[in-house]
């Protein structure tokens, strides 16, 4: 059951104020001498004292809290390739959640380039203005390239979201179901279907998490990927067997995790009845995941399963990700979003699946019970509690492996975040409210 | 006298949340229902929406009131090559004036490049993303190339402030000055001090109003622009005369307009003296003008004489331009600023400072008298008409050039003008006083 009609969502977008987003003065400016302030000649004073101490920047301007989502509208959600315009509206509902979330400021820059080294040149030159890049939508194999260079030549954060959001989350995910089930990383069989850039950085950040190469079995849509297949470019060779196996049903007899981010309906309950002993399911096909949740559930009722469904228990949702991802990241002033604080990520996401779950999440989600156990493995996004436990997780990995050019105490840190948090949302709730929108 | 101390320069960008804006969500969006609208699955209908028709990009995107500010800060104010980091101050600064004025929203792209053709195709990909691009402090020549490729090649509105604001500002002046002095345009002699990207600019600007290039005299560091000197670019060549003058006082001998676009104090007293009757003086060089205001004054008291300092008569800052060029442009979609929209700008201008002087307007200014006279020609930036009166004049030119894709009612929209900016500006003056900051 959908939460709004097809009118309600066009609406959202298009009345009052068009689209999602608004630049506002943060400093009082109506008045001459204010005005003087925030332009000629009082910023002057600004800019000499940044171009004298470039660390300055962060002080002075916005710089510090400013995440360009960048993208090129090749990959749009399941849309496809439907270029940068009609692309928009997406990335800058991912500014909306950046906000939302973690009070982060986002530009949405959608740029008409497809030519991943043009892209690149594009998204270097824009270094002085942002604090982080989140990448998003770009389609697989260039992203890979992009995403690397970017992060070896840009000394802020560069991250790709739908490589490593789903990643993480579902990351999170498998350290409880490995946890509920009583296995280790170390021996499980693991069955992707799906070989773009979603499934192989989930594959990868699996094998950050303990899961050995040896024990995964990937499928393209031509198949099982072996050595003997000549078609297959370098990031899918890493994963190529050598052993070529005869389909995805014969690969997932006896797996214990299956991960799908592929095609909607293709597994069917006969496949996860033949799993091993509490299944893993993570079916990420949207909107119609690889088996839904019912027929699994049917097949094998000890089946920890999540989808990217909202209806469902389990959602694989990246907006656990990113925003407490950057928000930790920038408030270190980390130079880079590296393994260690992706895998702190997951870790402190699978930590507070384990606490009570507080009244107004549940009350939030409709439902009266919301405990740890097989229906709920990942926390809820509309927990607030998740900034608590994320971001200063992120930024404690950002110190201690050397990439954060600023030190925080924690303890405080959760404190700050727990009010920032609050205060951003209060601000926002009565700034759209002065709008008078009733959607 | 300065409006300001040094510290409370720097405190009004570094208290508080850092830098000068904020970008805020304009949808409710706290609640699952409003997420999955802004976000997946919900905003996919948006998307379609726009890869069917392009032109629904403007309905369901900030598209429409987005402008880019984009500088490489190698001319940043009278600060020089100071790079984009240190430059960005300027151009948030830059956005703040866009919205309090206009409603503009801007995003300000610092960009760390210098090479003009990748600057070109940098800005040409973010078509998608804006409504307009606001090109600044981008040094010259570089600067002339930049905008007429990014005019010729983009379909939004291209325009370098620096070099078309003071242009359009100080034209209304000229407009006014030479109605006060009973002169025709076709006749004046102009003595142009500096031969820049802004000197360049206006000088065009004042033949577009009828000044004849054979009276024009224009003084680079090196003397007049005559056609014996071998070091002149092709910008510069096109104001040489055949004729050399020895000195910028000897031009300035019996003529009618001098405009300085060059260094403080390089006037003297006596150069005004022996200039025609009512000498025009536009003395831009900031924070000292070519000659003090009072000096002028003393040497000529029919001096009509504007600056770029707020603390003497008829400042000419380019605030009176660019919001409100923008805001027309945007209104009528037009496909670019032409000659036609800057000169309808200054015409709306000079018009304007004919009429009667609001008193809240001298109140700001704490003066008891404004009065369209030789200390008056030019309308203050925090005069509320000017949107009114400068936005409809814009958008009607574009719509007579043929470069607008919207038709608009204009006695209709000077009301809705009316009514955004005091809705604009009463929702920001909440949203900064909800940061409680002292400054």
């Amino acid at each position: 059951m959908a939460l709004f009609t097809p009118e309600e969502a066009l609406a959202y977008h298009g009345k009052g104020r068009k689209g999602k987003v608004e630049v506002v003065p943060t400093k009082p400016c109506l008045t001459q001498k204010h005005l003087s302030m925030a332009y000629t000649p009082g910023v002057a004073l600004a800019c000499k004292a940044i171009e004298k101490d470039p660390a300055l920047a962060y002080d002075y301007t916005t710089k510090g809290n400013l995440v360009a989502v960048v993208s090129n509208g090749t990959a749009v959600l399941g849309l496809g390739n439907i270029g940068p315009a009609a692309g928009k509206p997406v990335m800058e509902g991912k500014g909306v959640l950046f906000k939302v979330f973690a009070d982060v400021d986002v530009f949405d820059i959608n740029l008409d380039c497809k030519d991943p080294d043009k892209l690149i040149e594009i998204v270097k030159a824009m270094e002085p203005t942002f604090g982080g890049i989140n990448l998003e939508d770009i389609k697989a194999p260039e992203c890979f390239h992009i995403e690397e260079t970017l992060k070896r030549e840009m000394g802020i954060p560069v991250f790709h979201d739908d490589q490593h959001g789903t990643a993480i989350i579902s990351g999170a995910g498998l350290l409880n179901a490995l946890e509920i089930s009583g296995k280790k990383a170390g021996d499980i069989v693991v069955v992707v279907s799906g070989a773009g850039a979603g499934a192989i950085a989930c594959t990868k950040f699996y094998e950050a998490l303990g899961v050995k190469r040896s024990n995964i079995h990937m499928f393209d849509s031509r198949g099982h990927l072996h050595k003997g297949r000549s078609d297959l470019n370098e990031h899918k060779m890493a994963y190529a067997q050598d052993k070529a196996l005869p389909s995805l049903a014969e690969a997932m007899k006896g797996a214990d995790c299956f991960l799908g981010l592929s095609v909607g309906g293709m597994v069917k309950p006969e496949m996860v009845a033949a799993m091993a002993k509490n299944p893993i399911i993570f079916a990420c096909a949207n909107p119609d995941p690889e088996i839904p949740y019912p027929d699994a559930k049917a097949a094998r009722p000890d089946v920890i399963m999540a989808t990217g469904r909202s209806d469902f228990p389990n959602q694989i949702n990246n907006v656990l990700g990113f925003p407490f991802i950057f928000r930790g990241a920038l408030d270190v002033r980390a130079s880079t979003i590296n393994e260690e604080m992706k895998v702190a990520a997951a870790q402190a996401l699978a930590a507070l699946a384990k606490e009570p779950v507080p009244d107004y999440v549940k009350k939030a989600y409709g439902v009266s019970e919301m405990e740890f156990g097989i229906d709920y493995i990942i926390p809820k996004p509309l927990d607030l509690r998740v900034i608590e436990w994320e971001s200063p997780a992120v930024a404690k990995a950002a110190m201690d492996s050397g990439v954060a050019a600023k030190t925080l105490d924690l303890d405080a840190y959760k404190v700050e975040l727990r009010e920032r948090l609050a205060a951003s949302r209060a601000r926002m709730e009565s700034f759209i409210a002065s709008y008078g929108l009733d959607i």
